[in-house]
């Protein structure tokens, strides 16, 4: 089965449903409504109905959507269901952050490398990981390593975005809002924190803030 | 005006207008096309010149639109209008990220505050910031700090997220997944980075990873 369809928002809920997904099954639960999920996710169900339609995945009336076969499926969609395995360039707060962020393996992903290019942190063993030099990025093709993220400082942004691109990786998550997002073959993904912070004050009611 | 017809998906695309038209605005730069725009953006033009008309901004034809009038108008719409005050809890090495992380201030957002409940943090200066212990966290409301960022270890973040609640914050970004959203009248956006790096291999070409 092809899924050629699935618009761009429902990709990006995928994550979330396995995400409420695989605990169940770990429980041992068989099947789900999609009532029960929505509640569970905070989403609308006729939105999981619709995005699971997308891929074939119907359920059955009064039993609701088997809890396997919904995963295997969605780790399919998303191309999960073989290790993926990332290097990190960047190793301060944010890259050790990263690094010790223990939700990654559950959906199949591997930090499996990290560099830096200061001396002092080279070498350093952080978990199973011991820093690299960036100049050992050339290696990533050979390791298997298809996806790069950047925790590095802004004015380290762009030479460490292209560095990886160069090293043939195939996907960026990047922390850093500070460089240009290069050839459409790499897919880029951006989180700048500032973007979700500044929403917030919009779902206030009237506020007490000080005039700035 | 009022603007209460503002799809949520447009909410989020605000900030990234924002971001690119600051710069443009500290450079002397007057106006902009929805072209333009589009391209420094890697949005579509037809869909900023929507965004735009819900907050009744329609540019001028052969001149675009005003790049000041806009900034204010999008900082109105997202209450950023005055200075708007976050408290940090947990200031681990992701706490320390964000609270070095430069990138607020030019929203009109400060990160004011840091908790902890660890003694050997508490005290220590990062910035201008001495971090509290999380007792203090009841001052938020007479502090006029109205937002909550949750940096804490999955264990601490449930009772961190009820003491933001309690505390009388308005909004909270949270880092963890690990808690309820609780009281709908607190806004809540949760930042798992997880969510965002499993996307990634969907949109990769045809695999080299490794059988897991």
């Amino acid at each position: 089965m092809k899924y050629h369809k699935i618009p761009d928002e429902a990709v990006r809920r995928l994550p979330f449903y396995l995400r409420g997904l695989l605990p169940l099954s770990e429980q041992g639960r068989k099947n789900i409504s999609s009532h029960d999920l929505a509640y569970l996710l905070g989403f609308n169900h006729w939105q999981i109905r619709k995005d699971f339609s997308y891929f074939g995945s119907f359920g059955t009336p009064g039993m609701g959507y088997n809890i396997e076969k919904l995963i295997r499926q969605i780790r399919k969609i998303l191309k999960l269901n073989v290790v993926r395995k990332a290097a990190l360039v960047g190793v301060g707060n944010l890259g050790l952050a990263v690094l010790r962020y223990p939700g990654f393996r559950i959906y199949g992903f591997e930090v499996a490398a990290a560099f830096d290019n200061d001396p002092k942190k080279i070498g350093r063993k952080i978990g199973n990981i011991t820093v690299e030099d960036v100049s050992n990025l050339r290696t990533l093709q050979k390791r298997k390593i298809d996806f790069g993220i950047i925790t590095v400082p802004c004015e380290a942004a762009q030479q460490t975005f292209d560095a990886l691109v160069r090293a043939g990786v195939k996907g960026i998550l990047s922390f850093s809002p500070c460089h240009k997002t290069g050839p459409e073959k790499v897919k880029v993904i951006t989180i700048d924190i500032a973007m979700d912070l500044v929403r917030l004050p919009y779902y206030t009611p009237a506020s007490r803030a000080a005039k700035g």
